[in-house]
């Protein structure tokens, strides 16, 4: 923003700037969209960010987002505890909770493993998981990393530490997505999808 | 957000989402990059808020935002106070400044009119224009609103108000983009490009 506005619009488009996807224009216009709201618009906002921030915990048992020390899915006791469903985030849990399939339990990395980045074991949630493999009775984890160059790394790294342990990893299927086009399906997909195929 | 995640949370991206061109997936993004943030981090941010609403008015003359009674603009001697650039948002002001071309001062409508929308003359910063060009002396006023429907009835409204009281009213020039294609212009733009020809 330039030097014709006030410093303090300068300074909330500089906080909006940091949020991942706010480019610097949008983040000037929220910036003045905050001088449009009425005193208690701009308070409740403020008072949320707080309010999460501090109130908001990592699950003690997945390392997913919650007020409590156990998330309502981990204390649950209707949901299956001996299937772990690995993720990368919060996010991806509400993604199969969609589903509305999946009966299982969660946890959450927080990341995933890249040498590229410097991102390495201990700076994710690995150790968490591992720790609660050896401690519970656990029959199956399954890897639900995205399917990319981090995701796979990362789900065979935790497999190989896990897989001694006599539990069964999975990873979730390579294919072609529902209501797909084979024709503007990438080789490697296809590939999968060829590759995986199975009995009608 | 689902239930499976912790209520501030989903309060923070219900926040997130009022914001203009925030939708319910960013909103989701955004609230759980808050939870990564440090206590001092999310501080600044609530702060930002806070403070940009709190200590942020409007400029006596022009109406654009200020911490001060005059923005840095009007109170500036260097400027032409004799001519004034009437603009729709200050973010408009940025953009003619950027231009590093025009030295006189501006006026902020903070919108336009727009009967569709409920928006009368008395909802927008014509009142505050018309007491300016009265008391001051002053030689022309630039409608710089955009070249929209809206745009041009606000241009047109206010320059009928304006003009009785003797002061020369102007509108920015309509054409063809510099750098632009004659092939990729529409009819409106090429017939004003042209109806606006200059010598050469």
């Amino acid at each position: 923003m330039a030097s014709n506005t006030a410093l303090p619009l300068v300074l909330l488009a500089e906080q909006f700037a940091k949020l991942p996807g706010i480019g610097f224009k949008t983040a000037q216009r929220l910036a003045y969209h905050v001088m449009t709201m009425t005193d208690e618009e701009a308070q409740a906002f403020a008072d949320a960010v707080i309010n999460a921030h501090s109130n908001v915990r990592y699950c003690s048992e997945c390392q997913n987002f919650t007020e409590n020390t156990l998330c309502p899915i981990c204390d649950d006791d209707m949901r299956d505890h001996s299937t772990i469903c690995v993720v990368e985030t919060p996010r991806d849990i509400t993604a199969f909770e969609r589903t509305n399939e999946y009966n299982g339990v969660y946890h959450v990395l927080h990341g995933l493993l890249s040498p590229m980045n410097g991102i390495t074991p201990d700076m994710i949630r690995i150790k968490e998981l591992i720790t609660r493999v050896g401690k519970e009775d656990i029959s199956e984890v399954i890897m639900a990393t995205n399917p990319t160059v981090e995701g796979e790394a990362t789900a065979m790294y935790i497999s190989k530490l896990i897989k001694p342990m006599g539990v069964r990893v999975t990873r979730l299927a390579l294919g072609l997505p529902v209501g797909g086009n084979l024709e503007y399906a990438d080789e490697v997909t296809l590939f999968r999808s060829l590759e995986n195929r199975s009995e009608i």
